[in-house]
């Protein structure tokens, strides 16, 4: 398995894939929502899971090997539309964006139904889930980019559904260790704090980090 | 919002619920896959999103008012159908089936290109979402249930998308806080270990903890 993808794929190329395949992503939120919340009568409910096994038919003609990786372009784009978090093309990723100056990263996001824990409330573990992303890219941000050594969340108080932020900096680096910090919060504070510890993979060591563009 | 919902479902209410609406997010699961990992022609893809409009159309004739909550029924069946890592009705839970006796809880599971973060390989949040999980029904199983208070979560090893194995039992307990620890493993071992602290919040002190089975 190649670890580090880099392909030839041009501004063009990367904005058709977008245009093709996010629309299915976006669809495909909704549905996960209405898979938990719909109440519709099993006559529609059948008539739905007809037009479903109809377009996974259709998308299942032609589908690539393995996940979708990391892509890097030789034009300075990288795309991880796969990822859980961030993905564009992956419908359980919410999917956040992420802005990143050199100090910190930070994120506005919603996070509806499919998100819940305890009832109302955003599951504990998804925050956990997002905070790790964040502070990754807090790391890769401030040029120190790793695997996630260590994460520990501390939930200060219950995170309700609904509009949350999100933001992450890098606190030190020690050699190949990077040290980053953030929280998640909603209108009246923080929630949730945590902090990671972020390490080169011997395999990335020496190899280019990679472009800063990310997608 | 009601924290704790009790209802009247009959066993017959149950099964309905589970055969008329668990298909949807079966399908649902496979499209996120595909959504990620499909190469359709952009004809086939365009079709596609019309048969997932139509079924978005369908289910969304009627739709309950926010989250699906956790429901308790008086026959003592309690359904976290929504929950983002074990509901049967959420596409974004793969879902887990954690098998629960009294020492500690298991699930054995496959995570697929949508749990995602490094090139092949599991992201650090998804693990850190599924060990919040375990090691909650850990304290849950043990008597002693909770919300996460801290989790700290180790990353020994990277983890390949695949089949995996997860476990948790309850270090101790002491007052309001339960100790839970656990670990996921792939073929060749540990790949990340977890504890967590889980605190029985003030609003369900004094409640009963529910029934005991859980679906």
């Amino acid at each position: 398995m190649s670890r580090y993808q880099v392909d030839d794929a041009t501004l063009e190329d990367i904005e058709a894939e977008r245009a093709t395949y996010t629309p299915i992503a976006d669809a495909t939120r909704q549905l996960a929502d209405l898979s938990i919340r719909t109440q519709a009568s099993p006559a529609d409910v059948g008539r739905a899971r007809e037009h479903l096994e109809a377009a996974i038919a259709l998308l299942g003609k032609d589908v690539m090997e393995g996940s979708y990786g990391v892509r890097h372009s030789r034009i300075g784009v990288t795309r991880a539309w796969g990822n859980a978090v961030v993905g564009a093309r992956n419908p359980i990723a919410p999917p956040l964006t992420i802005v990143r100056d050199e100090a910190r990263v930070c994120s506005e996001f919603e996070l509806s139904a499919a998100y819940e824990g305890p009832p109302g409330l955003v599951h504990g573990g998804v925050l956990a889930l997002i905070l790790d992303q964040l502070l990754g890219e807090a790391a890769a941000a401030a040029g120190a980019p790793g695997m996630t050594g260590t994460l520990t969340v501390r939930y200060r108080r219950a995170t309700p559904l609904g509009a949350l932020h999100g933001e992450a900096h890098v606190d030190r680096v020690e050699g190949i260790k990077t040290y980053a910090v953030g929280h998640i919060a909603d209108a009246e504070g923080v929630c949730v704090e945590a902090e990671g510890v972020f390490i080169l993979p011997r395999w990335a060591r020496g190899e280019q980090t990679g472009p800063t563009r990310f997608e």
